[in-house]
């Protein structure tokens, strides 16, 4: 038993996506997000760049005493993870990506023909497809990055023709030439377009990696005894962190929140 | 005369769309240009963060011995030069928002409709509208945010159906309701759209402000005695600072410098 929170964090507002999923799977955690709204996107940058602000990040959570660091971010977990588990040895640290990439093997052994699209550093990085070859090996995962989609989304436009017409630039060629019957949504913000992806492509199956990840997280705290005692944080409100609050963090925290209790603060690096 | 260089800057590689004016009025300059790359976008963050960023950039190429800022975005321009000034009041600061606003007061004397078309932090600061208005009273600048044109410049869309698209869904409503017959690009990736611009409203007449900025720093320059001995830094190249390298950033360089020399550098806030 450990009644100290859990650092949840994300290069901006689409790791918030993860908030109601852990909750639900985890009702008697508290939990500390951040947002690096002030640098988002992260998804364009370098990795030099990507692993020295999640540092800043774990480091921050770390020092607020959290127990375990759940990244809600598939371009962190994909590029930073092995850097951030090597700055924290006694921290378990709990990325998207393997979960997710648990997932979508098990899809593959299945017989489904499943592609990933995500930001052009999760991409260029390859993680998906080695944590997938790493279950299922000579697994075939091809990948498409799609960067116009997380400016969509945070522009409010994820129902509108803009972003039909950018889902089917990016991937009209995509799906049909690998045959795809399966899109893995590798970006925390993706979700927001999933009603346009199946309107444009009504034949896809879509997985969320944000489910994986809460089942991820529950199974290591489990195993490591570091489950909160129900009830002890029930007086404690959830805290997020943002690097510069922006009306659009506080409406989606006080959308995935659903009425708890809540502090909304602002860190600057 | 002063041959010390003159610092350029800008939130990421738009504000290189300066340098060749510039160059082309300041022959005898030589240019440190700095690139926020690793925290651009500006246009969506809070006043706050925009100014303590800006500020880390002109301490920075202060300390590199510039004898001259030249804020080459529009973001910036409209929200820190005051900061900038006041932290720096032995060194002229010249912005793009004020000579750019200047012409536009022109055109409106002479009868012209213009519109302004920004990003959400120009639009909101209202720092267009005030320039004109100190030139002439009462004047009108209907202003429109378009934050997605920045993402589908860097991604190599500005040729595109989602560029016309996007242009028309930001735009069709705002040009026909203000009865326009110009717009002010204010920001500095958008001259980059102005094909695009122009074929969907062809009728309408484009303004860059990249000009307006190169005269105003010469003249600033001529008045204050700091123009550069013709010659002096012939054999000095410019350098190019970005605080996070890419690919996008040393082609764009490589392509306004046009077969010149120069260095470039990364450095880290």
């Amino acid at each position: 038993m450990d009644d100290r929170p859990i650092g949840v964090f994300d290069s901006g507002i689409g790791g918030l996506s993860c908030v109601a999923p852990l909750k639900k799977l985890l009702p008697g955690e508290k939990i500390l997000f951040f947002g690096d709204t002030a640098r988002v996107p992260y998804g364009s940058k370098s990795d030099a760049t990507i692993i020295s602000y999640s540092l800043q990040i774990a480091d921050y959570l770390a020092g607020q005493g959290a127990k375990a660091l759940v990244i809600a971010c598939n371009t962190i977990s994909a590029v930073a993870i092995g850097a951030i588990r090597g700055a924290y040895p006694d921290i378990p640290v709990v990325g998207i990506v393997e979960p997710a990439a648990r997932r979508t093997a098990e899809l593959l052994r299945g017989g489904k023909k499943a592609g990933l699209i995500a930001t052009r550093a999760t991409v260029n990085n390859g993680a998906y497809r080695k944590a997938v070859k790493a279950v299922l090996p000579g697994a075939e995962l091809p990948a498409m990055a799609c960067p116009l989609f997380v400016p969509i989304v945070e522009e409010g436009l994820a129902d509108s023709d803009i972003a039909r017409l950018t889902a089917s630039h990016y991937l009209d060629v995509f799906v049909r030439d690998n045959g795809l019957d399966t899109l893995v949504l590798g970006c925390t913000h993706y979700p927001f377009l999933a009603d346009t992806l199946r309107s444009v492509f009504p034949e896809l199956d879509l997985v969320d990696p944000a489910e994986c990840l809460a089942e991820e997280a529950a199974r290591v705290l489990d195993e490591k005894d570091l489950l909160a005692e129900l009830g002890a944080n029930a007086d404690k409100p959830d805290v997020f962190y943002a690097s510069a609050i922006s009306g659009a963090f506080t409406e989606t925290v006080d959308a995935v929140t659903g009425g708890a209790d809540y502090d909304i603060l602002q860190h600057h690096f």
